[in-house]
């Protein structure tokens, strides 16, 4: 999407100088930033220090990883402990198993001298079928948003929480890339943009992406969402989701299921922009089963922004003595959601049409 | 309740030097800083700017404010437009104008000469009450955790958002004199505080207060109390409250509402800590009809804390252009408010049970 008028994607591999090159995405909206991935050490930091986020970016990530690793060693034994080195990074999101399994499992029989041409060829695949599968996610979610203005003929109110947007995936985004579509279609929206502590992705991120497109939004910190619904100021919601279990819930950034409640206790539609890439079929119960991770507590006591003088500061925000606990997900239960927005259509949260997209 | 093992409470009148004293609460938990109120503005200010808040402690400031009005001309004409004038400082919490009638309607058949003399007698019984009011709700809310706690062995966790601390009343609290009590009587406790975005009052002010009084608590993001819920990591909800229907709804900081819905899904009990001074008998419906202060949107797009040489500083967390939407306070349906805990006992969130306390 546009960035200052000028298309840019998170993540691309540079034929002429053969680097792996994204945008450190913990500057955005401060600084853009555009960094080379050299070494397997880099794409663990890339991905654990959050350069790049996102289910569906982190899985694409994986896979240049394991390209980047194949250039250093081609061995299977070298690429299998890469390959878990990687998947070690984060817990929660399944793109990042399922991205490294698929580069392994394609491997598997060829010979070392063909493995790290394949590798780059299976990334750039993975890249180039996130854009495909987000277009189409836009293309169905875009409907949605047409039918509710078709009706009310005022703008659209979305509610999206933390960034599903084209910096969490290779381009387009996934809950928003039907808010794109419309905009492109010149239907009238409004987003109402989470702030998404402790990271604040909302304010940092999908205001960004916001903006440069034109887009009309208001940010709002985490606690509005359910005010707003009492009050009819809020349509549809859409979300991503970083695991998608086989029973149709949803483990999305932290607080994802506060306003999949308050959506719920006010009839408005709550939808997840699920690409297939998202489920994971092993996983029957998702609020049982699917591990959250807790992230370092200096996230909730710290926060980072710009000072008087237009420089990046760090600032403590609890007394002295604090304890900070900090959960990065939750898991919002299938009854809740209304429906998932899939490459493949718009599909219930439940175990029978998610049977389906196997 | 104690500030570095001393007691203070958060507004009082000293009679040798016949001046009204509170604390700066804009500046914890990093500076305690003491000041004197001595003109209407500096009252109207005080409140207006948050440097006393909490709907009980706004109150008591109201009524101390025409006893400084009334040293500066007694004339009921002059005390009239100076109660007018601190009504107008915050809409939402209904104890401001509650202290003020209180005065006004009490000083009514005064002559000129008695008044300033009595609205400070006023003044002082509102105050002294409120210490009363909350120590009745402390023991009757310990109650209630005591049961928890005698049938489940183990530290009971409580969670409660916003302040509603010894800081948002005179001394003890409302929300928070149950945990302060239940302490004192050494029943094991966790508390759950949530940041409280914008104005982060459970990082700022629950947090110090409960590190004052040596309470094992964690602090949490807005997001996460519904995952905490899911997971059984939380017995009991307990907030205040700015503003009670005579149907029970009840009007507190913002994003109350969200957690009170996680609470019903999950059958953990969620307790309103309600002076009858927040009760507004004349409204029948608080979702409808209760008003909803919005602020000033910087208080969303900018944080003050302290940068690494221990200085405060003030950063802005969003990008140049964006626009911030800031309602301070939401409204709970009374459906999911399990009961209210007041002064005169443990009552229900019904007109029934709300009436019998006129």
């Amino acid at each position: 999407m546009l960035v200052n008028d000028k298309h840019l994607t998170t993540i691309w591999y540079e034929k002429k100088t053969d680097k792996v090159k994204i945008i450190d995405q913990r500057l955005i909206p401060f600084e853009l930033k555009i960094i080379e991935l050299n070494t397997v050490d880099e794409i663990c930091f890339a991905i654990k220090e959050m350069q790049v986020r996102g289910a569906p970016l982190i899985g694409v990530t994986a896979a240049y990883g394991m390209y980047i690793a194949s250039k250093e060693n081609a061995k299977i034994d070298f690429l299998e402990k890469a390959s878990k080195r990687i998947n070690a990074t984060r817990p929660t999101a399944v793109n990042l198993s399922w991205a490294l399994s698929e580069v392994m499992t394609k491997i598997a029989d060829l010979k070392e001298g063909q493995t790290s041409a394949k590798i780059l060829e299976i990334a750039n695949q993975i890249r180039q079928d996130d854009i495909n599968n987000c277009k189409k996610i836009g293309e169905y979610g875009c409907e949605l948003i047409k039918k509710i203005y078709e009706i009310k003929n005022k703008p659209v109110n979305i509610l999206t929480h933390c960034n599903a947007g084209w910096l969490a995936t290779v381009d387009w985004g996934t809950a928003l890339a039907p808010v794109f579509f419309a905009h492109k279609k010149d239907i009238p929206i409004h987003v109402w943009v989470d702030e998404t502590r402790p990271r604040n992705q909302g304010f940092s991120l999908t205001s960004w992406e916001l903006l440069n497109e034109n887009i009309p939004n208001s940010l709002i910190v985490d606690n509005v969402g359910g005010h707003l619904m009492q009050h009819n100021k809020i349509d549809i919601c859409i979300t991503g989701t970083d695991r998608t279990a086989s029973n149709g819930d949803v483990c999305n950034k932290i607080g994802t299921y506060l306003k999949a409640l308050a959506a719920y206790d006010n009839n408005i539609p709550f939808y997840v922009s699920a690409p297939i890439s998202s489920i994971d079929f092993s996983i029957e119960n998702g609020v049982r089963d699917i591990p959250i991770e807790e992230r370092d507590s200096e996230e909730v006591s710290h926060v980072t922004g710009l000072d008087e003088n237009n420089k990046l500061k760090k600032i403590k925000i609890v007394p002295d003595g604090s304890s900070c606990t900090n959960f990065a997900f939750d898991v919002t239960p299938a009854k809740y959601i209304t429906n998932l927005i899939t490459e493949k259509g718009i599909v219930g949260a439940n175990y029978q049409s998610i049977s389906s997209l196997r």
